[in-house]
């Protein structure tokens, strides 16, 4: 059984090549889905589309147009996601698309440092499972397969 | 991942044909469908299919019955709908076809000219992403590909 | 048994007050509740509240979302949706809320003279009923009471 | 007609008390309805309830269930969000109610400072409306009643 | 607790008439709701409002536009369903109405004479309880309030 | 686009074998589904899977479950439904099923005879379209692949 | 805020008693709904509406119905599903009960000895909170009031 | 057509082997999906991933996060559900499971022995079908395929 799984989190290093190539070791049969990873190209997408606004308002609101678009069409074609927190940045997108997720009912797991179980504590009691590596993560949906 | 669009609009002429000869010279894996684009055969699909009506009501509300149930069935396969608006005609099913995905968590591009702005806003607001070109919505589909 | 009936269409003459007036006459227990009805206050509002905005587009992006806010606060809460089409304007507000309404399976009433039959036909042929007077629309309502 | 508004957002000043007093002054019928604003109390009201747990991971999760619970009571009760997004702090669980609300079709406001436009773009650009202050956030449910 | 029903059935004798005595007599605190029971209004109510139609097809269909909105209104509106099936009559309305409150997860009872086992095992058999007699499903509803 | 169909009617004559033949005939990439068509089969079901019931009764709901559940399985997996009805029986199954696949917004297609316009026409009215014969509902889902 | 609460569990003593009780001591506007709780009735109900019944089997399945029914009513009618387990009895109507709230997204507590913890993990953990005693879940119930 | 079967129930004998034996002798084309059925990885996995807890109570909740994830994901992936009872241990797992696949609208079927009628008569009068052995849930399902 093929599943596929959205990787929500911050677009700042490749952590989503490792989730893929621990996939890989594992043999699990899994097609991972993203936010866009290049930040620059995800900040600037509304104006490379849509031409030159108006101020910064505007330019993130149209690259929030097209990044919201991206995200409902393959957080709708997934059965799983995985939001994965780390200790910098806000990472409000993280957690609307956790958030998001638990609503819609699809399973959830989320990734966070053991810094992070405080702030985070009312969205862990909501997703499926809280784990603080990505290794963990690819066990609970390993889990499946057994 | 292969997409299923629909194009949402007028009838009047080509667009759907230049969207497709687009999505291909950009390799995207979308299959498109439409409402019925003959705009004669989409008029009288009702008596053609349910023989002579008593006067123009009638007739029209039997093609409705049609066109609406082959608009049902294909928005439901459809993964986006795109709604393009153009400067003649009333447009009124592509508003419906717009304002129906919209409830049903489809995502949607709205393509319209500049000089529609106004009359379209609150539409436009609910829609994911407005543009004025073919090669614009395409490009946001293509985002889902990178 | 009180009913909420939200008046959907051109707020460029007052044929709410009109509908109140009748229902009030047929002694109907109904409340109404419509999109902002004054245009220039619905064409403002965004900038009323959110300030100045560098443009049109931009200007008509922030009203819509404060007149997208109020008519969804006020569908939620309605019974029955009336929308009346006339042969000005694009209308295209009135077809986004009779389509909404539809999708949400509210009941739905469409008023429209007979010249707009034809342009209006797959809509009417969603709507539950569809008429040419205010006074037939609550007709309609009204023998929910007999 | 009487709404009901959940106040998500950060509980460490007393923004709600300005709220419902804002609110009082504009005559709004309105019921304020909010997470728990008594910080210890919001941190400790799982041990308060179901004894001293083995640490801080569980401490937090027994205090999260109980949070949780309330705020799935009385958002379901609500007709709208407001989410306040202020500088300090994660606020992670404001990102978390105002997506639910989102998902959950509650027309939803979210404020926040001129600061914050860029890490909340996504999520803003979900939400209905957003504005920088309570006063914008109270004219916008004003404005139903006109 | 108050309780709207819905009782949906045949139009040509006054056993709702009976319903309400018996509810009155069990003080049981029950609104009841239903279908136009005046047949000939019931015939006649699509061209009453909207004028003379083609012929009796365009009648008949005119009139299922306003039967069918009183319908769906009220049993929005209703709590209980009750369907009542004689051996006269299709009958094809009370098995549509029963149909639609099963679907719409309306707790619904069906009374039928003992002569209609067989060909209405299906759709007994989905609804929550039948029973032979219009005492007996306010027996089944009586329980609520033992 | 492959699509499946199911076909709800009367199981006393061959008229799903006419549907597939003409659908063949017409080259559709239709798949159809159906209820059990044997009508002894239908009927006793119950007992041949749970062994001898103590009466008419309670042979024929063991025989519903049975047949419930084969229509559910089969309902949703269906993106069509066509109902027919026919001058004999009572067809409240028939009814049942297109009431249950409109509730569940499966585009649908009523057949019935002229005969039957009256009796039917609530139940028309809320289906996509009403046809008198196989061919014409084989014309109306053809008409999605124009 | 009142608030209706469905107090699911065994029917062999009083406990639904000392829940009022306590919510009337701490002043929680509460209303309390629940199964049959005089067991004899609930066994019976069924030959008591619907006559004597061919064997214990067909007995259990009338009453069934009717318990099913009336707890279809009122947990619609619900704001928060309270499940009480205990020692004794098997109580797969409480893991009915329970389950079917928390499908329903109605806010859920689970009250249970600590001895039968491992038996129910997989529940408590999907219910909002689990706790030992009837106390206990009123103050989680009474914290929404702070 | 090949549908997904989840089997619910206990996990202590190979009872799942049974079934597959018995649908592959019967030439049905399904694919079986299950809670993990090792006894001890389903109450280990929890420390298997995450690591050593502070206590049993502990220890089954982080057993339950993993174990409702996998429930939850292969439950959407299912068709069809079977969960059986037997006379051993609690099954409140297995009452869990067919309860929320009822609420899903999964068509189910209950296996169980004779013994238990009584205490599992509501959730039985709920599912669509229920028998004693695994031949006839396979009979149930074998009829979809006649």
């Amino acid at each position: 059984m093929k599943l596929t799984v959205y990787l929500a989190g911050q677009i700042h290093d490749n952590w989503r090549d490792e989730v893929a190539k621990r996939a890989e070791e594992k043999n699990l049969p899994l097609t991972f889905v993203s936010p866009q990873t290049n930040h620059d190209r995800s900040d600037s997408i509304g104006e490379a589309i849509l031409g030159e606004q108006p101020g910064k308002l505007y330019k993130d609101d149209v690259a929030s147009d097209i990044n919201n678009f991206r995200t409902q069409v393959l957080m709708q074609k997934s059965d799983i996601v995985i939001a994965l927190f780390g200790e910098k940045y806000k990472q409000w997108n993280t957690a609307m698309d956790a958030s998001t997720a638990i609503a819609m009912n699809k399973p959830t797991i989320i990734i966070r440092p053991e810094s992070l179980i405080h702030p985070l504590k009312e969205l862990s009691n909501k997703a499926n499972v809280t784990v603080e590596t990505v290794d963990q993560a690819l066990d609970v949906i390993g889990y499946i397969y057994e």
